[in-house]
C-alpha cells in the first residue's frame, strides 16, 4: 500500500486560534493522544511572540516535554532569526517559516513587504540550516488571499523555488483561508509536481467551504503524498478573516485509507485525540466523517446489544 | 464556459426519508423555489405505493400542478408498469427506474432478485418508452450495498448496459449509501464513459462519510457533467441503513462554478429554496458550504452597517 505523510497541525495551527488558553499539560495530553493513534509527525508549537499569539507562549515549556522524541517528527514554526534562537535552544530540529504569497497578507501578518518577508524566510532558513537543524518553508494564501482575492501561480512557484534555494527540504502550499477549489488546486500542483517533485511538496488546506476532500483528492491524483490536518478540524487563522477549520485528520484517514493508502493512523485512537481536544478547548469539532464514525458505533452497538438480549 | 447538468431531487429523494408528512401546497413551493433559483431539471415525485412510501402517495394530484412544465424537466420515479401507467396519466413525460447492483437490496427493497429485477427494469422502460415518453434508469447501491458490501464493477457495467438496451436514455450510477471513495468513483466512471459516453452518464452521491463533494470531482475529471443533488443535503434512504444527506446542491454548485463550470444556479436564490426545505420539513439542513455562505452574508453586513455608520 502506497503510504501517505501526514502531519499533525492540531497542536499549532488548530489550538493558537482558540479563545480559551490551553495549558501545557492539556497540550501535552493532546500530543499523547495523537502519537498514542498512530500520527507520525506533528506541529507542535510555534515560536512566535507571545503578545502576538498568546495560545503559543509556553514553546520553550512544551518542546523538551514531548513524548517519545526519538521515533516522532516534531516540529515548530518560527517567524524570524529570534524565534529560530528559541526554538534551537528548546531542541527543536525540524523549523518551518511561513511566508504568504501576497505584499497585503504580509503586511497585515507580519508588517513586512513580500520581498522582505521572502527575504527574512530566507535568511531564517539558512542560520537554522546552519545550526543543523533541517528547515521547511510554507507558502500561505497559494490560491486566494483575503486581501488581494486570487493569487497567481506563477508567484507561487517562483516563491516556492526560493524556499527551495535558500534550503528548505520541503514547501507545503497552504490554502490558509480554505478559498481554494480542486481545480485550482490540481492546477497548481501539476505544475509543481513536474518542477519540484511530489516528495518534496506537501498540501496545507482549511474546510472553510466544505470542499477540503476535494482539494486534498484533486493534489493525491497529482502525486501528492503529504499533507497537513488537524484532528476534529479544529482551527482557524486568527490573522486571516474568513478562515474556518482545517482539512480534519480523520477525514483524510478515512477516505485515504478507502482509497488504498496507509496513513499509519488508527481512527479509532484517532477519536479519542479528537475527545481529548474537545475537552481542552470546548470547541465543537468535527464533520460529517466524524457524524459517521459515531453513527457507525451506535449501529454496531445495538447489534452486539440485541446478540446479547437473544 | 462548460455546463454541469443538475437534477435536483429534494422534492423526491430528499422528502421521502423524512418522517413529517409534507403537504403537496408546502412541496409546490420548494419546488418553486428551485425553479426560482434556475434549477431546470427537477426529480418531482415517485409514483410508488402509497403504503411503502407514504410521503410520495400524492404523486398523482403534484405532477399536473408544477410550476413552468414547458420549461423544466421534471421526471418521476416509477418502480413497475402498474406505477408507469399512474405516471402517465399524470402527465409525467421523463420517468426513471431503479436497479439496485445487488440480490439481497432488490429483496430488501422490492422483493424480488436482481434477474427478476433487471427484467422488471427493463420491461418497465420498454412499456413506457411504447407510450412515448422518455425513460432514464438507476443503478442504485453501485459502489457498495449496506448488505453485500463492495459490489464488483463489471457487474454495474453490465447492469448499466442492459439498462441502454432496454431503451434509457441516461443511466445515473448512484452511490446509494455514501459508501465510495474517490478512487473507486474515477475508476468505475473511467470505464463507463469509456463504454456508454459521457453524455448519457449522471451520477447521484450522498454525503454519509463527507466524501461526496470529492467524488464529484473525481467524476468530473472523468468527464462527468450530470449530478443529482437535494437542496440542503435533504435525503436519505429508508430502505438502505446507514445512508446520510445527498450532495448538496449548494455544495456542488459553489464547487463547480469556482471550477469555471456553468450550473445555471444563483446560489443566492437557492438559499431561498434551503430556506423552504427547512421550514417545511423541521430538518437541519445544510453542511460547511452552506455554513460558509451565512457567515459571508453577516461579515458583508458588517461591513455595509460599519460604512452606512460612518
Amino acid at each position: 500500500m502506497e503510504k501517505l505523510r501526514i502531519n499533525e497541525v492540531a497542536p499549532r495551527d488548530g489550538l493558537q486560534s482558540q479563545p480559551r488558553q490551553v495549558s501545557c499539560d492539556d497540550k501535552l495530553r493532546l500530543i499523547s493522544a495523537l502519537v498514542d493513534a498512530g500520527v507520525a509527525a506533528i506541529e507542535a508549537t510555534s515560536f512566535v511572540s507571545p503578545k502576538a499569539v498568546p495560545q503559543m507562549a509556553d514553546a520553550s515549556e512544551l518542546f523538551p516535554r514531548l513524548p517519545d522524541p526519538q521515533r516522532i517528527r516534531y516540529s515548530a514554526l518560527v517567524p524570524n532569526e529570534r524565534g529560530l534562537e528559541r526554538a534551537h535552544q528548546a531542541g527543536v530540529r525540524e523549523f518551518a517559516v511561513v511566508l504568504s504569497a501576497t505584499e497585503t497578507m504580509n503586511r497585515r501578518n507580519i508588517n513586512m513587504g513580500l520581498p522582505e518577508a521572502t527575504n527574512v524566510c530566507a535568511s531564517t532558513l539558512a542560520a537554522g540550516i546552519g545550526t543543523g537543524m533541517t528547515g521547511k518553508a510554507y507558502v500561505a494564501v497559494a490560491f486566494a488571499c483575503p486581501f488581494e482575492g486570487l493569487v497567481a501561480e506563477d508567484r507561487v512557484i517562483d516563491l516556492t523555488e526560493r524556499m527551495f534555494a535558500a534550503g528548505a527540504v520541503e514547501v507545503v502550499i497552504a490554502d490558509t483561508i480554505g478559498a481554494a477549489a480542486p481545480r485550482a488546486v490540481g492546477k497548481l500542483l501539476h505544475h509543481a509536481v513536474r518542477r519540484f517533485g511530489a516528495e518534496r511538496l506537501s498540501l496545507h488546506l482549511h474546510d472553510t467551504r466544505g470542499f477540503a476532500l476535494a482539494n486534498a483528492w484533486a493534489a493525491m491524483e497529482e502525486g501528492i503524498r503529504g499533507f497537513d490536518t488537524s484532528v476534529g478540524g479544529l482551527g482557524g487563522c486568527p490573522f486571516a478573516p474568513g478562515a474556518a477549520g482545517n482539512l480534519a485528520t480523520e477525514d483524510l484517514v478515512l477516505m485515504a485509507e478507502q482509497c488504498g493508502f496507509d496513513t499509519g493512523i488508527d481512527i479509532a485512537k484517532l477519536r479519542l485525540a479528537m475527545a481529548v481536544a474537545t475537552s481542552i478547548t470546548g470547541a465543537s469539532l468535527g464533520g460529517r466523517t466524524a457524524q459517521w464514525l459515531c453513527a457507525e458505533d451506535a449501529r454496531r452497538l445495538k447489534n452486539v446489544e440485541q446478540k446479547a438480549g437473544d
